[in-house]
């Protein structure tokens, strides 16, 4: 029997009335008698919502009951859906993160999964048509409630379908991945399919479609993952093996990362304590630095990163505790950059990407701070208000 | 070290400030070398309102996808009170009934605790100081979330106290058991003390400040119980064992309950098989019926029982469902009537208590349907127009 995952982000569970059109849609699926594993998020603005009233009482939660909070979000919605498919007449089962056997490892807001049970699943199909699971959590091996960070959901999608050999579905508000954010760049063409590879990019450079754990899990287990619009049949986007797909572009996609702070350490002189103090501590605290640049001068140190704006306030914890050691560490952290990348495969078989991009940001007098570049793609760090331009810009350099 | 088991109700947690005020006092309490266990209910009206959102889908929710929904909300008050625990430096840990190891049996929401595991306290304190459980909830055999039915959480921690071989103490709004509801009889006095069977009859007839089963589990393990006023100096009510009571008096308390309905059944004539399937129906559903009586005359058959109000919809079903196999069955459900009922443990060594009663309803010309006795009880059906003026008399009789 076919055997398949759904995921359905915050937005297309935002009401118990779109909790119902999706019991419809999962409805006819089951009576064409495929099993189905259905992974969903917290409805609407629930977590932001439980994060305000958290954020009354303290900035710095533990992060243990913080979990434990977070998580009846998506517990609340797995109710909500099995609530209304066994009252059409569906089998349905709701899963916490700890009943579908979600082990995970590592800090209780940031877990990765380490195992999941796929034999519980053969188990309960006996019994149900439709498991419901809520993405985003899971536990650890001192039996505690974890959470897996940004985009959780979907890499618990992505997991169950790989340990049960299936592919993902992935469906939101928006159809598939497109060359950039149509929002940006209204021409944008939306992609049948792209690799792993560039997914990956995309993703962790800002795109917003899918976090690259997730398709990291994917490219490991070689699981296909379809991007669509929710309740729609307009068609999404493949996410496969670079292998599966046919024709090649180049260049597939400008992507801009709006979610990031960046941080900047002063120094009077350059000090390797400080220096071995500041990544240990980043390390300790799990906290993933993107863009590093690093001047040392007569004026001293200075030693600029690039992060995620959601490590906000474990970053300044950190900065005042250093601060205690070195009193003249002079810090500061500012969100008004964005960062742009030009993204696509083929840009290692091609030459002079990074100077046509160069180019195109010096003619249209666009300054940019940092530069990195990896196999497939190029980002810079510009200035907020010059972001869209930027983007529009390179979109019409590579044709996309 | 002495350890301690606190429940705190849900108008005692309805609010983030309120919740810090309890957390304020368990400060206290912890600084002082107590390990203390901490069940908490779901804030203010949580419960009612997701109630309220599932009413808007089916008026036959699914149980099990029920349990799951319903136990947020405690998951909610847990993670809040140990998120404000934290930061005030008191080691906290939040436990789910799974965390918490709170195993039971029977119909997912009406489930009866079977174990509960008090070597996990005894591990979890050589780390925290105060552990914080979810109340009303449970875990089943299949792994399956499960709530404890109404008055849960005071079961729960009934049930922690007696596994932790330590005293209970409950707080809620009200300070401790009075002779009968002060709103109603404004002279009515605080008991300082009552025994385990007294406070079950006054549970089970709708005093309303502990629910049976808890009352039953302390007994059995000799737990004594404290019901006191949340955060507040005033004195309380002691439940435990009659052995341990000194001064007795025959009755001490008048009790009125107002959540339940009455039941009418009318057949044309008396059907053994109607009959069997009725009660089978409702052993299978587990609804408890309370007062019964039955007529069958030249008319037919009349059953008429009384139940709780909570089970009205399973009961609804139930009769539409035997009407499709006796389509001239005729039942009707009414909530227009109150048992008022007379409690003492004295009142086995005390002639006359129920003629006394009988001749005081008459006296003020108020009329009676059911009566039931029992050991240590004598309870009425009364039009509940009538019931505080019935309640009143019965206090001035027997001095309350």
């Amino acid at each position: 029997m076919k055997r398949s995952i759904l995921k359905f982000g915050g937005t297309s569970v935002s009401s118990l009335e779109k909790i119902k059109n999706i019991a419809d849609y999962l409805k006819d699926r089951a009576k064409q008698g495929e099993q189905l594993i259905v992974v969903v998020s917290a409805m609407g603005k629930t977590t932001d919502e439980l994060m305000a009233s958290v954020n009354s009482i303290t900035s710095s939660p533990n992060e243990q009951d913080l979990a434990v909070l977070l998580t009846t979000g998506e517990q609340q919605t797995i109710s909500y859906l099995s609530i209304i498919l066994n009252d059409m007449g569906v089998k349905s089962k709701p899963l916490t993160g700890y009943q579908a056997g979600i082990e995970t490892v590592g800090h209780h807001l940031k877990s990765k999964i380490s195992k999941i049970n796929s034999e519980l699943f053969d188990q309960l199909f006996n019994t149900y048509n439709v498991l419901i699971v809520a993405g985003f959590q899971g536990f650890n091996t001192d039996n505690e409630i974890t959470t897996l960070g940004r985009g959780g959901s979907d890499t618990t999608a992505v997991a169950l379908a790989a340990a049960n050999k299936c592919s993902c579905e992935i469906y939101t508000d928006v159809t598939g991945v497109y060359s950039t954010d149509p929002r940006i760049y209204p021409q944008a063409n939306r992609l049948d399919e792209v690799s792993y590879e560039e997914m990956m990019e995309m993703s962790a450079l800002g795109a917003g479609v899918l976090v690259t754990r997730s398709v990291e899990i994917a490219k490991n287990h070689n699981t296909p993952i379809y991007l669509g619009k929710a309740l729609s049949d307009e068609k999404g986007t493949w996410v496969m093996s670079k292998l599966d797909i046919l024709e090649k572009k180049a260049i597939t996609g400008v992507a801009l990362d709006k979610d990031m702070i960046h941080v900047t350490l002063n120094y009077p002189h350059y000090d390797t304590h400080l220096m071995d103090a500041t990544f240990n501590n980043l390390e300790q605290e799990e906290i993933n630095v993107d863009m590093i640049s690093q001047i040392v001068n007569n004026e001293g140190l200075q030693l600029s990163f690039t992060m995620k704006d959601t490590e906000e306030n474990q970053i300044q914890k950190i900065f005042y505790r250093l601060k205690e050691d070195y009193p003249d560490l002079y810090f500061k952290i500012e969100n008004r950059f964005v960062k742009v990348s030009v993204i696509g495969s083929g840009m290692r078989d091609m030459t002079g990407v990074a100077s046509k991009v160069f180019r195109t940001l010096i003619k249209a007098d666009i300054p940019f701070y940092q530069v990195t570049t990896s196999e497939i793609s190029i980002s810079y760090v510009v200035d907020e208000k010059n972001a869209n331009d930027a983007a529009h810009l390179l979109c019409e350099q590579f044709e996309l």
